[in-house]
């Protein structure tokens, strides 16, 4: 057994430089902090944005990399001033382990936005100078503020996702104020989308899922979707025009924005999620006709975190996972990129060894 | 004198064919209506899209064509039902003279985006199946629905900009939440920016004019504007990063999204309200960071016109302006183009002879 408080290290999955494939490794995580809580590893999800990184294609990666911002486990340790959690405790980490706490954004509750910039679970440099590693290990050192309680009515793997693609889909549904009648379009059905169906439809609203293929119309239903439509058809766009108040936009490829723009209602707005590599265009005009707009959402903070995994337990919104191996990520990877998960990859970290 | 009633009929200026030079002319206008209104042009201001449509730009003009959407006047007749204007009021006439003022969209007084489709003053076929005659001419005949009443501090020629470029730019600040402390940029400073900076101002805004050149920053000041930066200055995107919540984009040419997007705090917008020719670009990553939108805003309901048009008396908002001739109306589209109005040109319509 491993104890965090005197023998603060841990195994974990590591990319050794851009692209390579993973190798395990062992790391240190930091000595237990008043107010920090160590938590044992049991899942991490896999996210497209682990894979961004871990191929460096943004540029900034920090090798050797641990990724994995989708972290749920049990509670291990805690430090001295910790009052809201205990040992035992069912906890999650997402995206964010730290933030100035002080700013505007991070007194609202949106760590995302924090002026001093907030430290993100891997590939970081925190507050104390320090690496941060992710998820893909077996234990993890995090500050109280940014551990977020797991329902009872969740397992532990099955809750993996929400703690990225659950937040992403969540928070912009919530901030553009979807409720009972909004009509709701999910452009893409993958890790974000089955998700944004479920909250959109638990929301209340008619969710329409627009895909490229034919082949998830029947899931998309059972997730909660009311109409299925191909985008490759262009009748889509014409039987669909001015309808929708929300386009959440969960494919990373450029668009075709003006057509999403046409499908919008007056005030409707398209949102993204994704970050394609290219500029994507509009013609004003497309805005003009119905004071629509174009916007992107990037996560939530940690009180929507939780809110969204309350929510989630209420009504029981269920990411469906493939759990795999340790020894399975690189192959995992491959299919992410080739499109082959229904709809998310799920490490179980027992198998780190 | 002409009376509406036995004789419909009233000297126009008309562009024979599209790019075509003014000539005068007599148009008809039709017999009174119990719902109408007929009102003698004092005044009428020229808007750029009057240009646009005289020059077919957008490939949709019917010629011979009476442009002219920024109309102020006296009653002289009311049709057997009207019972909120008298003869001899002053009254405006601005985009729209019908709409179906049925749809959700006119019942919230919206009905620039009335379902049927709204009837703009020019250059459009009414329900009836005519085709309209805008404000560049002496009589009008008018629902009562759309027209306004002009308060008795505002001057019939100052008055006349806000019937278009007024509601234009009083819209989306109103639209976009402007009040005490916000911070709106206003870009570009013409014919719409001298408003919206005006208005900002007596909403209680901290102002910042863009402009591509420093020759209005005395002007700028004096009609509200807190700070003046030039666009031509790269240190102006890096100074100003992040810091508005609102930036009025006047200009119809494609700009540079992605810089105006940096300058934007989180949550904030970039409206246009000009149609460039040539599709924008942006990257999503420029959304992404702070939830930023970008829109577009297309004039105002008539409910919100004479809102308006009470603030303007209320606040003192005035409209700057050069008072022509209606033998200098081809010298003044020429002007426009050319940038050499400050700020807004408006026809002495007791000059058509």
């Amino acid at each position: 057994m491993c104890n965090h408080h005197t023998h603060p290290t841990t195994r974990a999955l590591s990319v050794p430089t851009a692209q390579a494939s993973f190798v395990t490794t062992t790391i240190q995580r930091r000595e237990l902090r008043a107010d920090d809580i160590a938590i044992d590893i049991q899942y991490c999800g896999i996210c497209h944005s682990d894979i961004h990184n871990a191929h460096d294609d943004f540029g900034r990666g920090v090798f050797p990399m641990v990724p994995g911002h989708e972290i749920t486990g049990i509670v291990t340790a805690i430090g001295s001033e910790v009052t809201t959690f205990q040992i035992g405790d069912r906890v999650g980490v997402g995206c964010f382990v730290d933030s100035c706490g002080e700013c505007v954004f991070c007194l609202k509750g949106e760590e995302q936005f924090c002026k001093k910039g907030v430290v993100v679970v891997f590939n970081a440099t925190g507050y104390d100078g320090e690496l941060t590693y992710g998820g893909y290990s077996q234990h993890i050192v995090v500050k109280e503020q940014f551990v977020l309680h797991i329902p009872d009515q969740l397992a532990l793997d099955i809750a993996s996702p929400l703690l990225c693609a659950g937040i992403t889909t969540y928070s912009p549904l919530k901030h553009w104020g979807v409720k009972e009648g909004t009509k709701v379009a999910v452009l893409g059905m993958g890790g974000l989308g089955h998700l944004a169906v479920q909250f959109a439809y638990k929301m209340g609203a008619e969710v329409t899922v627009l895909s490229h293929s034919a082949n998830k119309k029947d899931e998309s239903y059972a997730f909660g979707a009311d109409h299925y439509y191909l985008t490759t058809d262009p009748a889509t766009f014409q039987e669909l025009a001015g309808q929708f108040d929300l386009i959440i936009n969960t494919v990373s490829a450029n668009i075709d924005v003006d057509a999403f723009l046409s499908i919008l209602n007056v005030d409707g707005a398209l949102v993204n999620l994704g970050l394609p590599n290219q500029p994507d265009q509009y013609n004003v005009f497309s805005l003009f006709a119905g004071r629509r707009s174009i916007s992107a959402s990037n996560v939530g903070g940690i009180k929507e975190t939780q809110e969204m995994l309350n929510f989630s337990a209420q009504h029981n919104i269920v990411p469906m996972i493939e759990v795999i191996d340790a020894s399975q990520v690189d192959q995992a990877y491959q299919r992410v990129l080739d499109g082959d998960v229904r709809y998310r990859f799920v490490i179980d970290m027992s198998t780190l060894v």
